[in-house]
């Protein structure tokens, strides 16, 4: 009764709930729908995961193991290999004050392929990171132990970050024992590089997410291939009460090879900025950074960057995903101003834009055609002055803006910790964006932007026992669509769309699921990559007009026999959570409140009855998409008052 | 049914939900609880409300109407008096661009007691700020129709704060028609003053209260009676995205003159710090205060500050309430270290910490005795070197911190508009603040602050339409005690306590409310501020144990006598949010999750009656209260199975 007081005191804040993002149209338990699990017992951390699409593998990294599992089916284990602390490393790391258990283990943070035969990996290895390369078809490690330093963090609690290009790791972490020494560097033989350890590089980050972005190879600049960072750090330029956070973009140039004598062995090309996103007119903030993908692909003119934000302050549960194009993050490297830092009365900080003289070439800036005309062929060629400013002044004060300057999603009461993005062709050729995100409660959305809102398509729970979703991979291959998702306690695989659980043709249309499609032929809602050739009288329509659907009424209604006086209860489930549930009493709607009715979650119930109540119920679902009513008839009763006989007779089935 | 999994997931969140704030332990809806209402048709806007406790009248200053009203029982209106914009100015109000029909009205501001024959009015008069003195005899304006310029704002949508000292008026709104110029100003004939039009003093202020605070009276500093002012503005000390808000606290004292060449006419002593408010462990900011109340009692050592707050950044409803202590707040104006501006690369501004010499006497200081000795006997005599220091740092560097360094209630879902605080002797000698907070949405929670934690006795919805309590006052005269919550639509008085709703000892001891107490003679729960002597066996807790109480058992079952295979269903209502319902079939407790059951609201639904389910049923209320449980049998039903009659009967009771 109190759980029910409190409804109702939710129910009020419907409303506001409503003006914070869209409901997720279905709610799928975890029951509810198919899933592959794959996770081993006295095994947990499975928060590395690499998909070989080629090979069909997708390897996870755990703690102290590493499989290899068949990526189509994740339930199926090819390969696992056993990368224990030694006994020794264990005890020092207990000694040195962290806990045997848990932090002296070796968690793999580094999953990466090198080439066709070889993985590189690294693990914490009880704060002594150690990387190897894993050797595919043997599925051994080479047993090199290189020291993992600046690769692989030391504390498994630490963030993590790193991609691998031509052979060459990139690595956002911290470098020494305390996690005080952040680092972004260049894992290469014959040209590793780093970060300055300043504040202005780097201020307490917390790294997300790293990739690579090829120059355009049509391009006749003769740009570099550009590595990025996305991290959450603490601000330098902003003040309010407690340290506060920005989230931030950086990047380096492939070609980069630090400086000959300042910034020998450092980033000559380092440059950060902020990345907003916000709604300042409602005065919401989203400054931390929980993951970022790149969406890259032939039918995009420039890749754009995704990424899931919390806000730091006053977060009660509130989550957005801002989008960003290339070309808006590289005209601020590119052209943008500068930030300085200038002393304020002896003893303050403050960072502000810098208006004067930038050297040439341009601080930060790759090498390019223009650069080598000018006779730099390389970074080890830069003047001190270039070199000098970026050393002071890596930070940006141009920041990238999101398209449409505002979020794409806005949800309330909810964490948001990952998401990937696949783009898909519908039916009738517009492409749609479908957003996965996954949640700190296991639970996955499917979003997509439709005429300037969004709407979500399902929320599904991945994980039965709530726990964050810590990694998710989507394979997006022909006929292979799949998701993968990690967490402690395991992995699990989820199709990308459900379209065999809508049965109608509306339901099937109403989703507005760019996946699925009513094939009326078979009477069945189907995955459209999933089928050989699109055939013209399929209906799919993503606004959600399902006027084209010719749902035959179903006529078979269960039919009940009641006593006088008794209670019916008439059962009709609804999963749409935008739907409404209507009641219809010999085709006049019923007026549900009078107290002779009670409408609960999957019932009606009718006390005291008598002979009037008998006759045909109906159970509809009334889903309105943009002011357009769409009716369904969910169940069918008919109810009948028994006549009396002169016999005790048993219960009456409801 | 999209309802109900809509609560599914409201669900979820009470974990959530839970560590924001206790739930009010009652919820009484409009209709449950006796309140008066006084509102007459065509007249809104019933915001400025003035308690005259001598004479027993409630003064309610409307739009284009004052009203007086009984205090012990509002609906009986003692005088109203027409205050209207005449035709013309109207007109020409309209043509600058206002609204005729809503903003070139005259809406009543400042209303307050002049002394025993007139109250000094202002309203804002159709943009032109009009004040006169109400006659209290005769109920008539005087006509001077003093311009009301910097005490009372041009726009009904201006904030504003007035306090009457000693027949002088301060206030705190804007000064002109755009109200882009906000003043804390003075209205004397003898000496008028002002604040400095410049943003380091008042910076886009939005005022909340105001009042004074006088010296102690066995002191012997010869210390100044000081008025204060409490507003949110514009910070200049913190940088964030946006503009940030700070709430504020300001102080004057009564004696200034104002300066001789320096600060003519202009404040000597204006001051102001920031009013911190935050958790920052937990990322809470809370930046904007709604309103102030200042406790001043004689069992204080000294005055109380209490106030309500509002995050400015991502705010989807939380607030709280924080309270200071006086000697917090003075010992910051008196010894704390001031704020000064420095300039960074020409073009930016940043306050940093004053670090230099401080002139003498101190800037902004009250004149006292030691500054007497020094022969400074007035503020006109105060050298130019303090003088231009407090023009130039009004801003202190030192925060005013809350009593304990955090709220006293933090709470969600809710926004706190305006706070009133009694202070009451319980029966056994402890004093509690007893917290009565207004929502925007009605509504008034009443608080208890008990052994670190707090508890919310009720929450009562005031006005029925949810609309923003936009004034609050309180009425503590010895057994006259009342609310009175003014809104846009009216006014309502509510007594402070509910304790005849209570009506068993448990559940009066459980409401842990300082005005009721179990009288064991009358059986009933009483306001022990009503009663004329306090006697020893009245029973009350304030931790809520209620072990002493010995209520009978209720003993008046009702009867059902239902048919074989029918629904039965149980009567049972629980008013307390904190308990749960139990249900007892035969002395065990019923496990109402089988599909035999359904526990409603407040009822118990049992399907498919046989033989075996005749008995007696009883419905226990559980509550725990700090690891104790109260269980109290609040419905006992008696179900007996109907032999079957060979005849056909009418329906049975249920």
């Amino acid at each position: 009764m109190a759980l029910c007081a409190f409804y109702a005191v939710w129910g009020l804040l419907l409303e506001v709930a409503i003006a914070f993002g869209p409901v997720p149209r279905i709610t799928w338990e975890h029951k509810e729908v198919q899933l592959i699990h794959f996770n081993e017992s006295k095994v947990s951390n499975y928060s590395t995961l690499l998909l070989s699409e080629d090979k069909n593998v997708l390897y996870v990294g755990a703690r102290e193991v590493i499989f290899a599992l068949n990526a189509v089916n994740i339930a199926e284990k090819q390969h696992e290999l056993h990368w224990k602390v030694t006994e020794d490393k264990r005890t020092k790391c207990a000694v040195k004050g962290k806990s045997e258990q848990t932090e002296c283990r070796n968690y793999v943070r580094v999953l990466q392929q090198l080439n066709d035969t070889f993985l590189y990996v690294c693990g914490t290895n009880a704060f002594q990171p150690t990387c190897d390369y894993l050797n595919l078809i043997s599925f051994e490690l080479g047993g090199k132990n290189e020291d993992g330093k600046g690769r692989c963090p030391f504390d498994p609690a630490q963030s993590y970050t790193s991609v691998m290009v031509d052979e060459e790791l990139y690595s956002g972490t911290s470098y020494n024992f305390l996690g005080s020494e952040p680092i972004i560097s260049r894992h290469s033989h014959q040209s590793p590089l780093r970060t300055e350890y300043a504040i202005p590089w780097l201020n307490e980050p917390n790294f997300v997410f790293a990739d690579v972005i090829r120059a355009d190879p049509n391009s006749t600049d003769g740009e570099d291939d550009k590595i990025y960072f996305f991290f959450t750090e603490v601000s330098v330029e902003y003040e309010f009460v407690g340290k506060l956070m920005i989230p931030r973009i950086a990047r380096v140039c492939k070609r980069d090879q630090g400086g000959l004598r300042t910034l020998q062995k450092k980033w000559t090309s380092f440059l950060k900025a902020r990345l907003i996103c916000t709604i300042p007119d409602k005065n919401l903030i989203f400054n931390v950074i929980n993951d970022v993908f790149i969406l890259k692909s032939p039918t995009l003119k420039e890749p754009v960057i995704y990424g899931v934000f919390t806000p730091q302050l006053n977060n009660v549960g509130l989550s957005a995903v801002c989008a960003y194009n290339l070309s808006t993050i590289e005209e601020v490297f590119s052209k943008g101003k500068y930030m300085q830092s200038a002393t304020v009365e002896q003893s303050h900080t403050k960072w502000v834009r810098y208006n004067g003289e930038i050297p040439n070439p341009r601080p930060g800036a790759c090498i390019n055609n223009e650069a080598r005309a000018s006779n730099y062929m390389s970074s080890l060629n830069l003047p001190d002055k270039t070199l000098q400013f970026v050393k002071d002044h890596p930070l940006m004060d141009d920041s990238v803006t999101p398209m449409g300057d505002r979020p794409r999603l806005v949800k309330r009461d909810v964490k948001y910790t990952q998401i990937v993005v696949d783009r898909v062709r519908a039916l009738n050729g517009t492409i749609y964006d479908v957003m996965f995100i996954g949640t700190d409660r296991g639970a996955l959305h499917k979003a997509i932007s439709y005429e300037n809102g969004m709407h979500i398509i399902e929320e599904t729970q991945l994980f039965p026992n709530f726990e964050p979703v810590q990694t998710l991979l989507l394979s997006s291959k022909t006929g292979r669509r799949y998701l993968f998702a990690g967490s402690n306690s395991g992995v699990v695989q989820s199709p990308v769309a459900f379209c065999d659980k809508y049965t109608t043709c509306v339901d099937c249309v109403l989703a507005r699921d760019p996946y699925c499609a009513w094939k009326p032929l078979e009477a069945s809602c189907i995955d459209i990559f999933k089928e050989g050739e699109r055939e013209r009288n399929w209906i799919q329509n993503i606004g959600g007009d399902a006027s084209s659907c010719s749902d035959k009424v179903r006529e078979n209604p269960l039919q009940h026999t009641f006593k006088h006086g008794s209670t019916a209860e008439l059962k009709c489930s609804q999963k749409s959570n935008l739907a409404q549930v209507v009641w219809k009493f010999k085709d006049d709607v019923l007026r549900v409140e009078s107290p002779k009715y009670r409408l609960l979650e999957k019932a009606l119930l009718i006390f005291n009855l008598s002979e009037g109540d008998s006759g045909v119920y109906q159970c509809l679902s009334e889903e309105k998409v943009k002011n357009k009513k769409f009716s369904q008839v969910l169940a069918k009763h008919v109810l009948e008052l028994k006549k009396m006989q002169h016999t005790t007779v048993g219960p009456t089935t409801t």
